[in-house]
């Protein structure tokens, strides 16, 4: 299953997220993800992950990838990014890689919101939750 | 829930490990993996992950990692890893990454035989299974 | 001195190009070069570096860079490149990192020429030379 | 020249220091340089660079690597490492890279050490430089 995306986010691959099979080595697809989630934070609410203000901080309690084919340095990918509340703290961001059509990856990253200060777990303010994650009318 | 490990790999965090949380990366944990599954596959096969031999190459289908607790860099971690298998043509590899008792990470990474010059999944040789995953007695 | 560059790409720093000092770890830098460099190919060749034909690579015989600021997550940068022909089977492209008119780091990457069969160094192809390096007039 | 060197770490090539070359990535040469220095600095003062204690960290000021041979996957190389005093403030770091007595890369880095609360460079303290480096009698 695709995710219904909220944002996509373009990018070509390069020489380093490969590996000697030749292909992009199977942590790089974390960088796509990664790349997805600052561009797409960074638009919705000026700021980037994980840093995404002054107090609060997100940190990674999960991550998981499906690969089904396999990218190569030059091709064309889009990132397609859904993120979904799924407690008071936490955001999970589900990730879709295309190329020309075909599905190549499928994943989420887990993110939970801490007081960067306490270092502990925090509800999730309300201003951010409504800047990343629009409602289906 | 702890992997029962058969093997382990110590190291330490290294500063390219970590990012601005000062903390490890979330995909860095993917190398601790990595090295503990590279290690034991050259002293179970006497080749690394994922050219295992002159004719079959393994290719990561998943990749899964959860966060309980954050290591940094100087942090002596002890990588545990136990081999599942799982098909005929696939290897689930579980491991936990452990600091002075500690539970930091859990994960596993799912690997699928290929014949490298087809580029198709086949079935993992007998021998090679043997080498890999002992039988409990 | 800042080069006098040729082409120019812009990024964002990413939280995975930074380590625990907070801002960008020394090698990640070459991530900036390197993105820089494959654009410039993909636009002037068609193709990326390293493999910029089916019979000619490109292998790093050198690299260096010098840091003068730090550069941080969320920073937007643009990456200057200039490419000097040094031998007929060597290029030198010189790079420049610069942000809100501040220069960040300047280095160099030096590129032989091989033939990807025989991995030996060979004359870099006149109409490959024409494509990466305008004449001054 | 290879380095009259004072330090040797031992480690093996991993396929994530590759790319679709088949050889590692001419940055990731700069992660052994890394992991000898990590490991050189916490034999000799008990602390990992860059934060070699609760005042002092390190920020490189100039990274240099010669490419001579490739390396690859598997590959057992032993990095050596010499230090030497270029300032009150500053430390450059001489690395090469040997696989079965060839000379695979040469190069350096450069420390400069700072107050990590002003973040302004310090003359290293004399303690910090009697335990990194040994004269020769």
């Amino acid at each position: 299953m695709i995710v219904e995306e909220e944002f996509c986010f373009d990018e070509m691959v390069r020489i380093y997220d490969t590996d000697a099979q030749g292909i992009v080595h199977y942590a790089g697809y974390y960088r796509f993800f990664t790349d997805a989630l600052e561009q797409f934070s960074y638009e919705r609410a000026g700021r980037l992950f994980p840093a995404i203000n002054d107090n609060i901080w997100f940190v990674v309690v999960e991550s998981n990838a499906k690969y089904y084919k396999s990218a190569r340095e030059g091709d064309k990918i889009r990132v397609g990014l859904a993120p979904k509340l799924i407690s008071e703290k936490a955001i999970r961001f589900d990730f879709s890689i295309i190329r020309d059509g075909d599905l190549l990856c499928e994943g989420y990253i887990t993110q939970v919101a801490i007081d960067k200060n306490e270092w502990k777990s925090v509800p999730i303010p309300k201003d951010l939750i409504s800047k990343l994650i629009h409602k289906k009318s």
